[in-house]
């Protein structure tokens, strides 16, 4: 097992990352770059035992419902490269059960893969969407057929892969990059099929970092991301070499979809978990700022928190149903309840924007105009602002001021931003969660319940 | 136990009930009564056993997780009657440990009534809610005292009430009426904090019965309801005397609203069971009438569709969620979460208009004038209506015409208006349901959360 | 001009229309027909002017806004058949402008017709919406060509023509039913390209009526529609003979959706008059139900309420909007603005539910459960329901029972139904309303707004 | 008249504002202020005119219809101060009718103010929201009477004032502040019944600015907000002397809210009609993104843009109404229908996030993660980027990476939390927005339309 700062050295490894026009040669070192490296650290120190032999107890696999239900809760205490390495190793073994049918070696490599990861406790980010070009045009029929990751050369011990993968959250904080196609492909497409592992500083890998961190210069404005965020990765394949232990797939265009959907499965499943959580911090902020503001008795303030409580219990009721309801494969791994997963998921995500506006209502327009900290040291004008800033008997303008600047910096600035756009994103979009959702419901036990209510059962239908 | 005909028998032993101005003398005869009363007769005798000492087993306590989930889901194949004499029980049984605490021998009245409920294998309703007068004053402000039901006289073995209980469905339907005070009262209302179960024929007794049963004459054109209405009652207690052993609660104000809480948890959780079945059905409608239109493949069609999927499926979750977390007794009975039930309810309730106009609006106006069945069998006009509302090759017009006579029937006619009203009344209302959902909400974690979030954690609160 | 009873008389004219599976050869005796017959009658009456040469007022057409606005508005004062009246002519008149093109005499035919129209006095529906058959063929494509209304036999003097057109509200009440086909048509579809005016009682014509009217026997239980319904009718054109002088398009398949374009127009334009009414008028319930129940003070009461209003404002803004913003041909008829007419129509469309919903949460369950006005006058029962009713000091029970009545007549019965599926369908459904909307909005201004605020002005897109 | 350069020069006048924690001593050359100040600077430029005795004709009163559209459309083009400035004489104006009702002398003081202000040229900003203290009491019963701006002090001359003003956008920025009860006062509350201007440089007056001005060291990363933004203003009257020719009202309670309700009006319509802007400039930048993404013809996508096309339609529609139905006051001046103004204003706030949700749900997640211009310029990394960024033929990377840029900028970054909370809050909050709706509905006349519904018109009304 590493150590916080074993990683970070891990980091200097040639790597080619980039953030704001620049490459990186020093990341646990360069500002706002420094905090996420810090972050990702931070669970190395928590979980390290020198002990031999041992991992990490987040990597390991769940067998049951309650290690399912206990995996799924801690993952939200971790940083999140912690958990896409965790969604990482669980998609390798969801798609391990189906790739086996191609008759190839790839399950032996992928146990063999996950082994080694478990054993190195490296970090692990996923690289599914491609940069997809034209979206009326095949992978096999782009004018530029990169825009889809593909297979452009070919060894004895490997592959050379080209594209681009977009979207990917802590690419440069982890160690390796599973890739994988972004949809199914067509025979003709072959190229297209390959899913594998790349390490972070494989030569061709280019990285660039985009972050809602906060750019001002003083931290304090921005209580809660000024040392909690993750960029984003624009992660480019400059023909890069991989050997073929580190293939999953390569060429079986009938099964590039499993390692996406098997994928998906685990992200939403982790989405839909940060999304419980997030609704009961918009709740809590919500009472704690009508309690602030002096108007938690307010019956059209209880009604807004009310409707957010509601909705709040509704994705965790999903959560808790979609994990209850988890099924446990031949081979002892626990998954989630599909149907669930997608519809709590695709309801958070449709909803959240609901929940902020009643934050915003209730809080009201001093979650911008609050003065900063640096306003409140100011001899001129700080005790003013206390004094200004306060509102009952027991409450304290400074730890008014404090909450609106939170619920300011987590709603309604770069990272509210940002959460906003992933919420809906994260999982494929509103459209595509639909889809999915619609695909594990069963409609011909709806249609019968129809027939039966319409005294139209057996028998009656389509002539 | 009793036969259907024994039950129908039973119905005849005096009672006032009322409809359309009259009062009804046989009820097991009366046109569009006696079909509410086939419908509790069915279940008479579809459980019937002659055994000795058997008992109706929709009347056993459910001792665990499973037991309830099977009581549950069954109660939706059971007339509407036989379910709110199971929730009649439960509620006696739940509100039971918490009236021990009056130091009276309700308990030992309670037990000794529900044992022979089951026994003599009776039909109860609940009645709570009641007339109110005027909503700005407590019952012992009312110009009218009678607008909350009370004792108004006493005698050596019993108390004498009077009042009015309204929208109790099937009230006249039943054996004995479960009378509970609507809501908490204080000192000085101890006449309104009265318990009892009333019979159905005790003197002063008098139901006046409104429906949604279609009075079209011909039955055909309701493919639903014409067979499966249950009517409401609006009942008077015209100074009914009612003996003591049948008394639950007398006086005790502070423990006036343990009954309505009991009950309003069994309600919403048969509540949300309904609206998890119905939730299906208008998925099931929705996507059989799409594929009858031959637009099942339209892609504003899916979406329509994928969100009432969403919809159901949420509610179902809430469902499976509230049944899975449930707690038991010390007693050893198994109760729902109410946290779960009540937003799972509030939110299928809140939602139904929705799904009934994605329905809507998926079929098309054809839900309201298809022609009735009996045009289709008018030689002039019969076929050609067949002929014209026929749409792709393997849909036959008269398939369809059925249908659509079912969408209405369900959704677009008196049954639909009477559902879209009850969804969102029983429990009490949307705003009363938010308040309930409030109140079991833990806010304290979720105030944690939020301050753990802004950095803000212990010892930052509130000075 | 023709009174009422010349009306009644005139529909005594051989036409062939069934109700209920038989055919009805009374009309202004027939039960429940009767009653749609009065309400025609009625809008005679109360126009009739005996002096020679005197037009009804109500079938002129509007030369500027205010014109405009007043012929709208009053519109809402007359019987369903009269507003479709007018809509025909207007709907015909519109259309003729671009019909001109084909060189033909549609014009001069048009002109004639609608000035024989006025003199004569009729009535007119309007004939849209053809059976289909599968969606997912054109008309020429169908296994049964009859699906869409076409010309199948052609003489010297006119036209044979044969199909059905659904959902025609008021058809069997008017005296000619205006054919238009349902949509573009292409070359080799020319026969479906037919439009025409067709004399109800024309050989061939066969009407089967459907209708929300109340069937139960006490019409006090339904102090609105008793006498307020309008039967929709599924008409058929079984080889019906049209004179050419009464064919307005015959062949030119580019101009065969002119027609339904410029109904659409009308359509929508008095659906939002309508809706504008409806939502003031269910803002009104609300509010009197509110009080008399004695909580109209209550927040949560007052928050429904004024969404409600809200609701009803924005509608009715679109209907001055777009009446505002009319134009004026060079023949000197003023037409809504389009954009405003549609956007309005949909959003009081898609937002129906919402505010009835909203009505019956504030209403409470005794929409559905108050006793009928023959439950008040039975002596048994009838003084005790009206104390039970009562609330406040102020609130006679009675006048809230008739409330009671009245809200769910209008929102919770048959009519509610027709009201909720008709709303959403009339101008095709909230999809159809979507493109047409979308088609008169000026999507390259906001592309250019969007642009500027990019700071990506002029020259900066597309390469 | 003032040049723009005079204007930056008259900001060096003493006045006390702060930044950051720290005094700005020279506003025009101070880092990110400076942006703002060159704004209301550019205005300036663009209506001198050096000829003697001219003013800004964005500051003459509107007579008629046309006029109050031409002033309100044209707002939307000068800079935030330059349209307070002008709701700030409106407000006066359309306040100086009633106040007239005093006998006090304020109509001639409020003249010869909005005279002066016209003819020297300066930039007024508005000062309601006081601090509030404990919500729960009134102004005269708090603990710390400073909480609403009050008189503490009064000489022969003036008086003398005390107390912060919040959420006061462009404070710093304009020359006087427009003082104002933000609220009814009551008998005993004579001392917070005061309005007044007040001059920035006032001795006493102290103003903390917040921003959501970007801090990224790179402004071309937001191609909006970096010479776009205006900072709010905390503004502190610590014991500011007002000479009485500057006082509007002084101690008449009865008259407090008259300025903020005349500003309401003004401010909504404001809001109003930059809603209406914003709401099409959403739709652009949806239309554009979807099609350089390549997928403006997805059935999903069309949709998602015709919802959006019909809120904007509803938004403008409001606006048009409210100015298609002003009043003209006695002494000339146009004020728009305040009906109107309010449910488009409320309409377009609530909705505002749903608006943003599509565009980001039709954009994806390149929103987020598009690199940034200087790594479009980097040798390793832009053109690959370029390439990757690049979708059909005809949509250059480059072009799609700035329309994200914009995208982000104004909807998921600082900017787009401050809109979201500014939407909803400026007017009041949606409670009150609704409230003040409810005010200006005509709920005798929508009763009288259900009633008439009903069958209960005239007489049957309460007993």
């Amino acid at each position: 097992m590493l150590t916080g700062d074993q990683y970070r050295d891990s980091l200097r490894d040639g790597r080619k990352t980039y953030f704001d026009g620049r490459l990186i040669t020093d990341m646990p070192n360069e500002p706002v770059i420094k905090d996420a490296v810090d972050n990702v650290a931070a669970t190395y120190d928590r979980f390290y035992d020198p002990a031999p032999g041992t991992t990490n107890p987040m990597m390991t696999i769940p067998g049951d419902v309650d290690e399912l239900r206990d995996r799924t809760l801690s993952m939200m205490d971790a940083d999140i490269v912690m958990a896409t390495t965790w969604q990482s190793l669980m998609t390798l073994l969801t798609a391990s059960a189906k790739v086996a049918e191609t008759g190839k070696d790839y399950v032996e490599r992928i146990k063999v893969y996950v082994d080694d990861a478990r054993r190195s406790d490296i970090r692990i980010t996923e690289c599914i969407t491609d940069a997809k070009g034209d979206r009326g045009l095949a992978p096999g029929k782009q004018p530029d057929p990169d825009v889809y990751t593909h297979v452009v050369d070919r060894t004895r011990d490997g592959v050379v892969i080209r594209g681009a993968k977009l979207h990917i959250t802590g690419a440069s904080f982890g160690h390796d990059l599973m890739v994988m196609p972004t949809k199914n492909m067509k025979p003709g497409e072959e190229e297209f099929a390959i899913a594998c592992a790349v390490p972070v500083n494989a030569p061709g890998v280019k990285i660039v970092n985009t972050t809602y961190a906060p750019r001002h210069p003083d931290s304090r404005h921005f209580p809660h991301t000024h040392g909690h965020h993750m960029p984003d990765g624009f992660v480019i394949f400059d023909d890069v070499f991989v050997p073929y232990e580190r293939v999953f797939l390569d060429g079986e265009t009938a099964y590039a979809a499993v390692f996406a959907h098997s994928l998906g499965l685990w992200e939403r499943l982790g989405g839909l978990t940060a999304m419980a959580d997030q609704a009961d911090m918009l709740v809590g902020f919500a009472q704690l700022i009508s309690e602030a503001n002096g108007l938690s008795r307010e019956a059209h303030i209880k009604e807004k928190i009310s409707e957010m409580i509601i909705h709040a219990t509704l994705v965790r009721a999903a959560l808790d149903a979609a994990i209850a309801n988890s099924e446990v494969t031949p081979e002892g791994s626990a998954f989630p309840n599909e149907l669930y997963t997608n519809a709590g998921k695709y309801h958070g995500a449709a909803q959240y924007n609901l929940m902020v506006r009643h934050l915003h209502d209730i809080a009201g327009g001093a979650v911008l105009t609050t003065p900063t900290i640096a306003d409140l040291e100011n001899p001129d004008v700080g005790d003013l602002i206390r004094k200004y800033m306060k509102t009952t008997q027991d409450t304290d303008g400074e730890y008014r001021a404090r909450l609106f600047h939170a619920i300011r910096d987590l709603t309604a600035d770069s990272y509210g931003g940002w959460h906003a756009v992933t919420n809906i994103q994260s999982g494929g979009g509103l459209y595509a969660q639909r889809i999915v959702t619609r695909k594990h419901y069963d409609l011909d036990r709806a249609k019968q319940i129809a027939l039966d209510a319409a005294g139209m059962g057996t028998g009656h239908r389509h002539m």
